[in-house]
């Protein structure tokens, strides 16, 4: 067993070995051995999962204790489709924790240092959640409903638990639970095509970060225009989640011409886009400023946030290491497995969180917290790959 | 890619087919194919996650964001060496809570309806922990280290958020963090002669559920007599995690000639020994009683425990549902990935949430949650797995 996965993943040749990053036959970058993910009740099933293994996903990971699929045809040919066509997307994952009653608002608008004053009904924020020493718990994205009804669109963290244990301590009047809830994503350049044979016309109209109401077998549906890509597209907070396949078919069947796929997020494109993963490039030893959030950090509202005294004081004193785009000079790069340290001589000045090879860029495209000293646009660095160490560089900017 | 998967995993047979479940040439009741686990820094490798490669572990599952290995040579073949010999499991995965600081004693005591007045430094105590409906948030393991310092040794999810939350929102005086501690488990009817080689003979003193200082290295660690099989062993909570290795290499040397290798928590032994899995066999939907931990939830302190009043007005009227043991009618099972409805005629009754082919005892073993009106011992019902619907009976206890 071990032998057939090690050909698939470490470069035997053919269609295996694309499946995983960019190990291929003679390739010296080749990744670690394979290994098969574990059937349990555990890591739960979606509402879609059966639409996902019909569709040959071929690699999983889990999120939120539930099935994320990671791979179909393949990490490079899934790319190159998402940035062509149309993908459907089961991130059922993005678990929301709904907050609900009197106290809902003030809740919300202590669990984040993002001024909610602005939230209306229509609006997604990204909010960072912070512990009271100003620590990341997780970087959700959160919906107001109503004044009293919000929804916070999880990362991979059980933000339900902080959420109902702050709740608890504090004797608020709210309720805090997870409601049955899926959403599906339909990312890629071709889906307003998609989304307006489905949901009519007007769902185009959703302009960035905003949500509206439509209607699916007669069931009222959360549509965002959002989605963890730079391709554009939108997020269905599907429920209930006995209507997924029914959904999941329709978007299939009205796709075809559009050469609509299965997908899922794609480690290489959301690596150029910049776009974050809790637990990989932050966590909770790291502050929304380390993260690059400082933007959503702002407002006299701040000292009653939880964390806000911490986020205040580091604020004035600038983050000791910040989140930045690295370029890595290679022509293939193995699977990162676990933090890759970059140095600069024998000193240790950051490390790599996410990486991948770039196959529309001709480079490893990588996020990295950075030390202050080494930040700048420029400096020249080597990442200690699990295999070579190579030449990288920080960046201004993500790649889109 | 998918081709060679399924071959593996549906029975192509040959040593392939042994790897997961029991399926194996011309059985009808082989399992879906199996997916690979993808890489990615978000779910962490642990301090022995170099030992467990290089001994080539084949499966992965995820648990509190680490990776857990599930199966080397393959899930029977590991039961059976389990059972005979001893394994060195890498379960880094259970992550300790560290509730440290004045309020210590009296946080914990909230946190769970057990009645900690008997807890001292040297025992561990199995305690659920609910929120304030009294349903199940995780169901740990406490150690008392002293009066203000406590360690709970987390199932799958993260208890630590719930902790913070509810310290924080109470204004208690107390640190609740993650140290770094990771348990490696030595399990298995040789786990005395080899730790006794390597700590020395004073290790086997311990009492089931009691724990001990030994030093490795000049570094002080805490050995408990205790670990996720049936079949005897300890736990060492290795800490810093950077003597891991050294650790592993020495009992791995110390135990050559006792046959000892890598293992993990084995789906088919732990369920024959009824020990159960947060996420699957129980979830937040749950309560303590439900579980079957009623023995835990008993004393005059009741009351002040977070959910103790609906654990109370729960222990009065009964529970609706419990947890038993399941026999099911076969000679081979499919994965279970999903709980499988639990029928009576047209009527669900319950589901089960674990479940495997026994070898041992030519027959399913399972974990069921089953209603009031079917859980007497001896009651027959149907269990619709994905592939056939098959004769289970409830039984009145576990296998071991």
């Amino acid at each position: 067993m071990n032998a057939v996965a090690g050909g698939d993943a470490t470069g035997g040749g053919g269609q295996a070995s694309g499946v995983w990053g960019t190990a291929g036959p003679g390739n010296p970058a080749a990744g670690p051995v394979m290994k098969y993910f574990a059937p349990t009740a555990r890591i739960r099933r979606t509402p879609f999962t059966e639409g996902v293994e019909a569709a040959g996903v071929s690699v999983y990971t889990s999120y939120n204790h539930m099935l994320l699929p990671a791979a179909f045809a393949g990490l490079v040919e899934d790319y190159r489709h998402l940035k062509r066509a149309v993908q459907i997307w089961d991130v059922a994952c993005e678990r929301q924790v709904e907050v609900a009653g009197p106290d809902a608002a003030r809740l919300m608008q202590m669990l984040t240092p993002r001024d909610l004053s602005r939230a209306t009904p229509g609006r997604c924020l990204y909010v960072p959640v912070t512990d009271e020493r100003g620590r990341m718990l997780n970087d959700p994205v959160a919906l107001k409903l109503a004044e009293d009804r919000w929804w916070i669109s999880i990362a991979d963290s059980d933000l339900l638990y902080w959420v109902k244990g702050v709740a608890f301590g504090l004797g608020l009047e709210v309720e805090v639970s997870e409601p049955d809830v899926s959403p599906l994503a339909v990312q890629g350049p071709r889906a307003d095509a998609l989304m307006a044979r489905v949901f009519g016309e007007e769902v185009t109209q959703l302009r960035f970060f905003r949500y509206g109401w439509f209607e699916f077998e007669g069931h009222p549906l959360v549509i965002a225009r959002s989605g963890y890509s730079k391709q554009g597209g939108f997020e269905i907070y599907v429920t209930p989640g006995d209507i997924g396949m029914d959904l999941w078919r329709a978007l299939m069947e009205a796709g075809d011409d559009l050469e609509v796929r299965a997908g899922g997020p794609n480690l290489i494109e959301r690596i150029e886009g910049g776009l974050l993963s809790y637990g990989a490039d932050m966590t909770l030893a790291n502050t929304p400023h380390e993260c690059g959030l400082g933007q959503y950090c702002d407002g006299a509202h701040l000292p009653g946030v939880i964390g806000g005294a911490a986020i205040l004081a580091e604020a004035e004193r600038g983050p000791a290491r910040q989140i930045r785009a690295i370029e890595i000079a290679c022509s293939a790069l193995p699977p990162l497995e676990a933090p890759w340290p970059l140095m600069d001589g024998g000193q240790r000045v950051g490390q790599v969180t996410s990486a991948a090879f770039s196959p529309d860029h001709g480079v490893g495209v990588a996020i990295g917290m950075v030390e202050r000293t080494h930040w700048a646009p420029g400096t020249e660095l080597v990442v200690e790959t699990h295999g070579p160490a190579l030449p990288a560089t920080v960046r201004a900017s993500f790649w889109s």
